[in-house]
């Protein structure tokens, strides 16, 4: 995927800097760009670094440049880690609190909004300055907070059935929308406390991801397995478990549905998706239906289930090259000015994903325009099987 | 796993010989030693060594040792790669052949019985001596084939319930047997054609596995789906089609109720299978659904049979360790002479397997000893989750 980026002819007195500001030696700086775990953006936004991989501490995806005589960093998205099982995670993980702050984990992409410059930009979660993204932020997001509070970064999930990446119906989104669920400060990448959050992002009519309030902690395993189960029943992915004062670690937890979602679409292109991916998945599965000491007839749905969510798209996709189809992800977007289209196809391209763009259609004021991804691996993969190779 | 095996000390003479043997560079032949992927067998077994690896074409598990002046090898086991669909495969695999051999591959554990300086050994798989299954052998074949074919090596599968790898009573074995499926000269590896093998192995009363004979490549893959599907049926594995002259490479193809078998194993333990092994399995489901043209509710019946084979032992898995139960697999042996066992635990614990033998009960004149095989990383995994560790 990440082929992107100009090949890299940083001079020496910018590899010093670099080099004074991370604290890292000048040769570990070559090796970084030579390897590319540190690369620019392109066009535009060559001024723009990324880290590619995590290096030091410091997240993938991390984006920094230039300003006055140093640099600005809008660090990544910070690893949420799973809870298992409820209990006794919760208790261990968040020790020492009285009571957590639940927050819906919704299923869409990662998107980080900040001013750059004066510019509002939209970084996705590789640090790669999204052309549809940031033409969505620019018009969904009250400008005024940018001038007000230069050094905060809204980090939220784009959601919606317009969505290029991981397109969902679920919610009650028409087009797609912005959903925010962390703030943090450039440079340090520290959190603001949810509550200071929530207040903040209201004043300036930003969407927010959805709170299930504040949850002594002796009762939240209890209380987040009747969230989990009702999110389910609505298909929603689940939820992420925060400290109130956002100093401890976030934990995450998610509902079989979403797990059983996420298999759907890896078995659809079963030789690309990543092993651990999938397994992990299943083995949550595992987890749960001990965890909610279920019966032996919802242990046989379960089953049922998992061995649906794996084998439909699997059989699906082996049936549609056999009849000479080609698998694709077939998604969308809306815009308002055509440019940005070409412009996203470009970026498209130069992140080596294999796309379509179909023609669009006016839909409104705006245009919508099909994109069929093509998943080369699983397709030769399966056709060279259906041609008499070996496994 | 794998390590056993004396710490190398090679004298530069005995370098230099075995650098002429193989035609490497004798700088290769010590890097070989240093990384293990060449070494020794140990106590008694010193004097046989073993690939660990597979390197420039000699196959992995490949024994030698010093003879006359120079050197005998007993190469490994071939791979045979799979057809995931009977249909094109076989024309394309046996191109230009009228008719292939086809025979009952059987699960078990792999084993190369041969005379090594006039001493029947079997060597497993990996190229170790197993003193048990070596006790098997020596109680089970005519000497006189070792003395008539001194450069003949049997390749078989052993199986039955008192089997310390892979115990399986679907077989009509009332211990453990030994079924050979390949014979093949020393030093070249070359195989007998299949006719000549049967014939050979009869005169010696030996057992084979099950012929399904030869059958027209035309209609074998109809043929075969008809095998696959009776196998099958008594939950035996599948079928190994072969070129009757043994010259083109050998196919294996298996039925979905050894792939469920597998996996059934594979998720009891789900933290050390590996993913490719769990994930193979789970595809050829996909491939075998739309190959057999399946009916809905016969499609319903496979999702099932595939969500409980994952699901059930990994639910079990779960509710033991939560129980405080250790995770284990239980096997068995059988043995005339207590040393055996004795001398099999020492294996064990030399290939670094975490096993405890249980007390022999006497049987007939034999003794059965079982053995439970702790599974040390999937136990500390769920282990830790249920303490509240996060994935």
């Amino acid at each position: 995927m990440h082929t992107a980026g100009s090949s890299e002819t940083v001079d020496a007195r910018f590899v010093g800097k670099l080099a004074g500001y991370f604290g890292f030696e000048e040769e570990k700086i070559r090796h970084l760009f030579e390897k590319k775990y540190l690369a620019r953006n392109w066009g535009e936004h060559e001024h723009l670094f990324r880290f590619d991989k995590e290096i030091s501490h410091i997240e993938r995806g991390t984006l920094f440049y230039e300003k006055d005589d140093s640099f600005e960093m809008v660090l990544g998205f910070p690893k949420i880690r799973r809870a298992m099982v409820l209990y006794p995670t919760l208790e261990k993980q968040f020790e020492g609190l009285r009571s957590v702050v639940v927050e819906e984990k919704m299923n869409g992409y990662n998107v980080r909004v900040t001013g750059v410059n004066g510019e509002i930009l939209a970084i996705t979660r590789s640090g790669y300055i999204c052309p549809y993204t940031t033409e969505k932020a620019r018009g969904k997001l009250n400008p005024d907070f940018f001038n007000d509070y230069p050094d905060l970064v809204l980090y939220g999930e784009m959601v919606g059935p317009d969505n290029p990446y991981v397109p969902k119906k679920i919610y009650d989104v028409e087009s797609v929308e912005f959903y925010i669920f962390d703030v943090r400060k450039k440079n340090t990448g520290d959190p603001l406390p949810a509550a200071r959050r929530r207040e903040i992002l209201e004043k300036y009519g930003f969407l927010q991801v959805k709170s299930f309030g504040e949850i002594p902690l002796e009762t939240a395993p209890g209380e987040i397995a009747k969230i989990i189960r009702n999110l389910g029943k609505i298909e929603h992915e689940g939820v992420v478990i925060k400290d109130p004062a956002m100093v401890l670690p976030s934990v995450k937890y998610t509902s079989s549905r979403s797990n059983c979602s996420d298999l759907k679409h890896a078995f659809k292109f079963y030789n690309e998706s990543g092993r651990d991916y999938m397994l992990s998945r299943i083995v949550r599965e595992g987890f749960q239906a001990v965890e909610w000491g279920e019966s032996e007839a919802e242990f046989k749905k379960r089953c049922m289930q998992l061995g649906e969510s794996i084998l439909t798209p699997l059989r699906d996709s082996v049936q549609n090259v056999k009849k000479g189809q080609r698998l694709y992800d077939e998604v969308r977007i809306r815009v308002k000015d055509l440019k940005t289209a070409v412009e996203f196809e470009d970026y498209l391209k130069r992140l080596g994903v294999d796309s379509v763009f179909e023609n669009p259609e006016p839909v409104g004021d705006e245009y919508r325009i099909t994109i069929k991804k093509v998943n080369k691996s699983t397709n030769d993969k399966t056709e060279a099987i259906w041609k008499g190779e070996l496994w």
